[in-house]
């Protein structure tokens, strides 16, 4: 019997932890695969800063797993999918965050009035709106910056007081805007979703980006425009037994704080090796 | 008659836009003197990243401001100041902004119980109480890191009471310490001072290491360790009328949100000119 398989890992990065739900996923969803996650806390946050710069960090992290011989690259990052939409870069198939966002909040919206949370520069970007509205143009997109997220999330404040006060302030302006459905358009965000829930009660249907690009990864899986990295059947055989999938946690900045977060977020899931690197 | 005077500027420099509260006071206290001030806008904030990552942009910024042909460097950030303590680097004067804010903190104090609060890398370098400590051994220190602080300053939520509850929850334990004495260890943190005293009350005095570090200037230009811009003759007398004092904002990311919020804390003193760099 022949076996098509590729074992090269996939790629996924964020500036920073966000990401790491998105990672958590692939790593439950795909379970024989391995994967690179590269982390670029040395210049994180980017949803604060400008495009220019944000094409420039993007380019640069894809550049640097690229080296890492990775066969696909998961942009687990709003900020840096807004400045990123090729679906294929020097080769490399790229999944941004944007797209099956966009996507799935239209699939799940009955009314078509949708909101994005979302950094800065995401917003600025005004991505998710034009993205929904080439797909819908009846769409209407109620949009706000929540620039206090990453940090609370950074914080691991949430379900808290002062984080469900923030969520509301933020929030408040949309709400009356009759949405359905609100993209969560940062990564970071779902380590929010209680706080988040709590303001927009259950009328409100919440999309994780992160989740939808999932969504797009296992059908690419399936339709073999990513080659899996083992079958089920090479996985079990006693020849490729070594061959256990790996995950590799990369940092451009050492920081114990992010090493402690990454491994509570990743649970039960356990990386097999972390490394400071420079991109 | 001779004239003694040298017409360089002082570098200034930060992450971000926190150092434009010791730009303003420098610019108040010196109006003979240039400056150019520079916001890592592109790496920051600093205060979540390791030491090691802190010195490295901080030798690339001083760097950057020597080849600008600065007569002398504040170091306007308490992050970037606990990892460049040396009071001359590559032939220039540096100034940090731990050393004058713990001297300040010492001489306000009357019980030796002095709070200090910072970033994450500023509280876990333990600088100011290693310092104060230096100069008295009989005080101690109670440190708190406030990592939401800079965020919210730059929401531009200062007396707001959702930064007074944030305020409120990070003192909550040094107050019950007994201080006399607060010191701002970040120089985001006098955006916030309304809130911060509005918890602290009265019988606290907070000490800004920023306005510190111009203390010390003031004293180093009296004592002629720095070679003033002008004297008041050169300034007055027509054959000089043309040596007006310049203020230029560099940037390592260019962002309109940066150059309202410079303006804006800057007032009334004028910036001449604003750039995007590469350091």
């Amino acid at each position: 019997m022949a076996i098509d398989f590729d074992p090269r890992p996939v790629g996924v990065f964020d500036s920073g932890i966000g990401g790491l739900t998105v990672l958590k996923e692939l790593a439950y969803q795909f379970p024989n695969e391995s994967f690179i996650y590269l982390g670029d806390t040395a210049r994180l946050p980017y949803g604060s800063k400008s495009p220019q710069t944000i094409r420039k960090y993007t380019e640069q992290n894809i550049d640097f797993l690229i080296r890492q011989n990775v066969k696909a690259i998961v942009i687990a990052c709003n900020s840096a999918s807004t400045q990123m939409r090729e679906f294929e870069y020097k080769g490399i198939r790229i999944y941004n965050v944007i797209d099956p966002g966009a996507a799935t909040a239209l699939a799940k919206s009955e009314s078509g009035r949708i909101g994005v949370l979302g950094t800065r520069a995401t917003i600025q970007s005004e991505s998710y709106a034009l993205t929904i509205k080439q797909l819908n143009s009846q769409a209407q997109i109620f949009s706000i910056a929540c620039p206090l997220f990453v940090p609370l999330a950074e914080e691991n404040w949430d379900n808290d007081p002062i984080t469900n006060l923030i969520a509301f302030r933020y929030l408040q302006p949309i709400l009356q805007e009759n949405i359905d459905v609100l993209i969560l358009g940062c990564t970071h965000y779902p380590l929010l979703k209680n706080s988040i829930a709590k303001v927009t009660g259950s009328a409100i249907e919440l999309v994780d980006s992160g989740m939808a690009v999932c969504d797009i990864l296992r059908k690419d899986f399936e339709a073999l425009k990513i080659i899996p990295g083992f079958t089920s059947d090479s996985q079990n055989s006693d020849t490729n037994s070594t061959h256990k999938r790996e995950i590799h946690l990369l940092t451009t900045d050492s920081s114990a704080h992010f090493n402690q977060l990454a491994q509570k977020i990743l649970l039960p899931t356990i990386a097999n090796h972390f490394e400071c690197v420079n991109v």
